[in-house]
């Protein structure tokens, strides 16, 4: 029978406690969110929902072809002008999804003969951009300059480190300044995605690479998301006008998708403009981060220090995470959950996000809450 | 110097006449369009447009998060359920994009040991798909039955064929029924992107599976897109639930990807209800098709007959493809240009689409201006 063994397959997702079920949310979800990407609170802001109203009126429904033939409004590249100069970048190309923007950016920059040298830590999209790639992949250990560094020692040609700047899984971050010294000693070029650090990290919310100095380098190149601090949904590469004007004409993901819908374009757009005339937001996720952290441990729990705005928690096994979740949801709290294959050690953990609009007594109610439901 | 390589490719591109550049649309774009996907002219309706306005402001710029985490609302399951009822499926999965709906699919239907028979014309995404499926791809001749049953008979173990229902660079269709017998044959799934077909073909605009009987076969799953006839951004994966299920526990772009958008989601939502009423748009767009190829055909003109709504018009080089489109554009027409790498035969065309919506004097006025420019 066509599929059978699919039937195998969730015999055995059963038996190991690691189904995965779709809990949608009512429009007046009740639970204290500390689960979504939404860093700024700024996906429910009404400029951000406003943004995507009017550009939905004016522009449409959706963007109506790929990027090369219709699907590039003006307000596609508004944003584009506007992303590349916030984050201290010449150009950036939009994507419908940060997934595609990393596909395309990998893909189009590890061709083949060159060696993508890529942190074993790295984001599915990340990795999957590698496996596209028609270069070779090396991965490396995690956040781990010296190893990249010898591999790019052993390669002749064209060479790319590949990492996130914020792991999402742990909300650790890579040693960025050691990364570019690696890769910058070799001739290599490092594409870096910033998808957990724009918003939140760098002088007003500019992210990872322009706090490390690295923007506008003309041998740094940077992925971002939409749907995270700018509460919307698509993604975008940064980077020197050329390779940008590269990956327009080979990257797969940008010249056959469609382009972003114009009210994806129009939300982060507003979301753009108001983290510019409000740049206190990013500081102040940092800030609701650093007190939950502490919070958590001085609970006794075993939290991994934030560098960014994701707070992870251990948990014994995936099935007390899952139950921990649960536990923490029937008390309104909503929490992530990470199981394996989502994690990259097999480690089940709670993943909590700081928002920048949390309050003192939401944090102190969500620590409560996540104490008393400790396995 | 990093990214050094970057320059020499973009020479030989500029010597081959391949140079892409955006061409951003105003808001009040003066050009007749025949190059968008909108094949129900849609996309700037207003019962689309006010879809997608007000599930921003109810649900939020962006959903947050991934779909297992807090990105599904119940407005993406009010969608899954509506397309599959309308599709003729028993279930439905909403992804950001139809490319990561093919990824999805292709991934986790093609496990480790499998074979995946893949059509030579397939697009980019089901390539891509097939590239990073763990199970072993054969590409076979395009449109071709018999070559299906070739490599499956030479198979032991779980197999799919894959194919686009309508491809898209010529607008041909693939025949379904003979597809669907060589898989029975050896009881392989069969995966079918119904991008153009959906809104175009079958009743109502229920899309080619639905058309050739194969809607809610138990081993026939089928993708679609959000971003042509349904005017809005984003894709689907229709089947059995039990395999829905496993892409949901399965599918890499589906579980580390954000959610759709709610904008999209209340966009495409809107569209198909208003497809669902006003089910004659479907045939509509079928008889522009008939009446482009018609007289483009009288006037002289290469053209492929459309088995949905894309009309193919051969062109003699990329360079004289390029000025042909450039020439059409001058004079107020918008057509699509296809060149390499963008078709898998390596012949340029232009590339047309019928929209429902283009009225007798506008489809006159295109085959002129068409005609005029030949090169």
């Amino acid at each position: 029978m066509a599929f059978g063994w699919i039937v195998d397959q969730a015999e055995q997702r059963r038996r190991a406690g690691l189904v995965r079920t779709l809990r949608p949310r009512p429009a007046d979800w009740p639970l204290l969110d500390l689960a979504s990407n939404d860093y700024l609170g700024l996906a429910h802001h009404p400029e951000v929902t406003e943004g995507a109203a009017a550009a939905a009126r004016t522009w449409g429904g959706g963007s109506t072809g790929s990027r090369l033939v219709t699907g590039t409004t003006e307000l596609h590249t508004e944003l584009e002008r506007e992303l590349a100069a916030f984050c201290g970048f010449e150009a950036a190309l939009v994507f419908s999804s940060g997934y595609a923007a990393n596909l395309a950016a990998v893909t189009a920059l590890g061709p083949h003969g060159s060696l993508i040298v890529s942190d074993a830590g790295n984001h599915a999209s990340l990795i999957d951009g590698c496996r596209l790639a028609r270069g070779t992949t090396q991965v490396v250990g995690h956040a781990d300059p010296d190893a990249v560094r010898k591999a790019l020692v052993m390669h002749e040609g064209p060479a790319i480190a590949v990492s996130d700047t914020v792991f999402s899984v742990d909300g650790d971050a890579t040693p960025l300044t050691g990364l570019a010294e690696a890769c910058r000693e070799h001739g290599a070029g490092l594409v870096l995605d910033d998808a957990h650090g724009l918003g939140v990290l760098g002088d007003g919310g500019r992210g990872a690479p322009h706090a490390a100095g690295l923007a506008g380098a003309d041998d740094v190149v940077v992925t971002v998301t939409l749907s995270k601090s700018l509460g919307s949904q698509g993604g975008a590469v940064l980077g020197p006008a050329r390779v940008i004007d590269h990956l327009l004409n080979a990257a797969r993901t940008f010249i056959f998708d469609t382009g972003l819908a114009p009210a994806a374009a129009g939300a982060a757009l507003a979301a753009l403009r108001l983290l510019s005339r409000e740049p206190g937001r990013a500081a102040r996720a940092r800030e609701v981060a650093g007190e939950l952290h502490a919070r958590l441990t001085a609970a006794g729990l075993e939290a991994v220090r934030p560098d960014a705005a994701v707070v992870s928690v251990r948990a014994p096994s995936p099935e007390r995470a899952v139950r921990w979740a649960a536990d923490c949801r029937t008390a309104g709290l909503a929490v992530g959950c990470f199981r394996p294959p989502s994690v990259p050690d097999g480690i089940s953990r709670l993943r909590l996000t700081a928002r920048a609009d949390l309050s003192g007594a939401e944090i102190e109610r969500a620590v409560r809450v996540i104490g008393e439901a400790r396995p």
